[in-house]
């Protein structure tokens, strides 16, 4: 993966000698940045050279050259991602005076025996007067982290740090990262279950599959809080309202279109139950041992079976080739350049592809857009980024806005319409099907569809959407 | 509890109205703060009154009074306390930016990556990389909240935020509130080690006797974090650093001196356990039953019997007033108003008392000082105040700042020393035995020998103090 360092280098004043370092630079393949001076001595420059390599190989590599290069010393190498993560990412804060004995007396003892006993006296007064109404706990185990897999709960605290300030930049909630100890998804069960009397709403993040889906399934009934697997919904949410405008500009309806699902873990399975929900025509499911046929389940998982049992109405088997011949509509959160320019063609006119793999797409963008009308990636560089930034602070924001009790398919369904309708009908376009992480209006336009749905649907403490939160 | 309350009245424009109401404030035995004038209309002056009364009986009897006067109708009835508390008290802020696509590709993904990769590689980086270096969490299940008793883990909440402003602004600290749903110690245990990866401390707080004591203990061997129950050690440390400046007053050494300690459940039990650790001459201790004697165990509790068979080495029984015959020094965790002139008088010359039930003392703080040399309460309105604050944001900075893996007796007892020579001893008296909440020396100064004390005792991760944190 892409970073840049910054390179603290002594170098012997001599005519063409930082030539001579950029020359080495070029010529593995480092891009600089920036040059600055540090300060000059007698006979000696100190200069600090900001470089961006693909990884850290290729980092050491080119530490490597420059150090062996004659006049030449390294004397730091600074890492602009880790010296950012310093202390980490996330602090606590006081909303209230405490500088007086009576500011004590109020916030804390005697004071607060009051606030207590009202709490005490009417269990729902802790929306009113602490900060389970605005709190989330992400909580992980860290058994699949990004990409990189199990690495346990201390590797996975700076993504939900990440995730924790992304809640209070984009949505004002307080999230609080909590990675937990056990993988064994009785116990994440009984954890969550005790801490939920503190927070208004449980994010799960990073949690492998299977475990996922009997985390999510059994806190999800027995929790009075909204309770949602953000690498499942999440990342549904977000494709579903990106296909909702991408069929916007093929002029296809939901229920026409038949899409393939390649990859059914956590994120392919919620894509497959959320495109059902919506109203899809079919959706063929596809994993490495190819297409997935209720019946043929030699190699399914007890979720696959399920999804078997829902999908590929016509029948279809066999490999990817074949699942793509006529399909509308393809969605990959599988592994990078496993499709060809053939199978593309293959599609029904104006195909749709969704090649989510990070950090590689499912094939080359440029080479997608050649044969696809519209396609999108999970990637920050290219136009229509699948990203669930866009959902997650919305979705809570609403259900928090609420008080909601639970956190349904139909909020998630609200949520995706909401996140499609940020985009003008007539603004979107091939390269536009889904609007920015910054754009300012998705958050509320989405936790206002999500509070509304979760009261129509009768879990919301609340009768109204709050003016001010 | 005394409280203000803020009056919204009504009051029809005639001569004479307003000084009608403050008469029968005065007669109800309200205290009025302030009298503001809100908006005056056609025959109407519409006034805020700010008064203070004993109880919540007072203040609604006080508003019945004045609503039921000829010419005055109460509008609104706001409560200070209550109106500080809506929303609660704490809150999350992000520490690092996050306005553009590069902020959030060195924060979240894909950066952050290699944070999580560079903690799977060496875990103790999550104390360089992530907020574990800086966080405690403050843990209850509600059963024991102030002197308010079992009101479970939502009522808990006021008391959990409180502490962690006061870790914040105090110690600079991040400090979660976790209260759990569960009062079974098994199930607190399990929890808490849960938790543990994303913690570099654990504060428990208001959990009733005796599952404070298996909590604490099995956490504390579990644990490569420090665990401290508060409502034990922390009075215990501030009981014992208030001792040491008596007794540098009445001229007296620990090792001569016998201490009643009246009231033998969670905090009398850390007393006790922490004057026989400073190295006291004798402990009498004294619970509902009487003078509690190793072997006479009819009524003790299993952590009482431990305490009988370590203190009464002169093997006293009886009553509290047997006890108090010829003591040098008086702790009571018990009830109000059980100590009689007599008592105090029956003690040795230059009697200590330090009377910390609350609200009301274990004997009238007139009385007391009439006949006691130094005395000391839980009060704030009283000089000498024995207050918790005084040591917990100290002595977990000074754990953090080393990264310690256990909260010893030896880091309690450097705790307790420096937090009493926080007061130069020429300036130490009666009336001055204990530092103020708001001295600014007393979290620095505890931190410093905790963590010295911590490295000494080989449970530091670090070898030496930093010099910033």
């Amino acid at each position: 993966m892409a970073y840049t360092l910054t390179l603290r280098c002594e170098i012997q004043n001599q005519p063409g000698m930082l030539g001579r370092i950029t020359t080495i630079i070029g010529e593995h393949g480092g891009d600089i940045g920036a040059i600055d001076i540090v300060r000059a001595e007698r006979g000696l420059v100190v200069r600090d050279i900001t470089v961006r390599v693909l990884d850290e190989n290729h980092g050491e590599r080119l530490v490597t050259a420059i150090n062996t290069t004659p006049g030449v010393r390294v004397i730091r190498v600074s890492d602009r991602v880790l010296l950012a993560h310093i202390g980490g990412k996330l602090a606590v804060q006081s909303r209230v005076p405490l500088k007086t004995r009576d500011d004590l007396s109020i916030a804390y003892t005697p004071g607060v025996a009051r606030v207590c006993k009202a709490i005490g006296d009417d269990l729902t007064k802790a929306f009113t007067y602490t900060w389970k109404r605005n709190s989330v706990a992400v909580v992980s185990d860290g058994s699949a982290i990004l990409g990189l897999g199990n690495l346990g709960p201390e590797a996975a605290m700076p993504v939900m740090e990440g995730k924790a300030i992304l809640f209070k930049e984009l949505a004002d909630i307080d999230a609080v990262p909590i990675c937990l100890r056990s993988q064994n998804p009785d116990i994440i069960v009984q954890t969550v279950e005790q801490l939920s009397p503190t927070f208004g709403g449980i994010n799960l993040e990073d949690i492998a599959s299977p475990s996922c889906f009997i985390v999510e399934g059994r806190l999800h009934e027995s929790l009075d809080i909204p309770v949602m697997h953000d690498d499942q919904h999440g990342t549904a949410v977000v494709v579903l309202a990106a296909l909702r405008n991408a069929l916007l500009i093929t002029g296809k309806q939901m229920k026409d279109v038949r899409a393939v699902v390649n990859g059914v873990g956590a994120a392919g399975t919620a894509i497959i139950r959320a495109l059902l929900e919506a109203g899809i025509g079919d959706v063929t499911p596809v994993d490495r041992y190819g297409i997935i046929l209720s019946g043929d389940d030699a190699h399914q998982t007890p979720m696959q079976r399920i999804i078997a049992s829902q999908t590929n109405r016509d029948r279809r088997s066999g490999d990817l080739a074949a699942a793509m011949a006529g399909a509308d509509v393809f969605i990959g959160v599988s592994q990078g350049n496993i499709l060809s320019p053939e199978m593309v063609q293959s599609m029904a006119p104006d195909p749709i592809i969704f090649a989510l793999a990070n950090p590689v797409p499912e094939g080359d963008p440029d080479m997608l857009r050649h044969y696809a009308r519209v396609v999108a990636t999970g990637r920050s560089d290219q136009p229509n980024q699948i990203n669930n930034v866009l959902c997650f602070p919305g979705i809570f924001r609403g259900a928090l806005d609420v008080h909601a009790t639970k956190m349904t398919s139909g909020m998630r369904l609200a949520a995706a319409e909401a996140l499609a309708s940020v985009i003008p009908p007539d603004e979107v376009n091939e390269e536009y099907i889904i609007p920015s992480v910054f754009n300012r209006h998705v958050v509320p336009m989405i936790a206002h569809a999500v509070a509304q749905t979760a009261i129509n649907e009768g879990v919301a403490r609340r009768t109204h959407i709050p003016t001010n939160t």
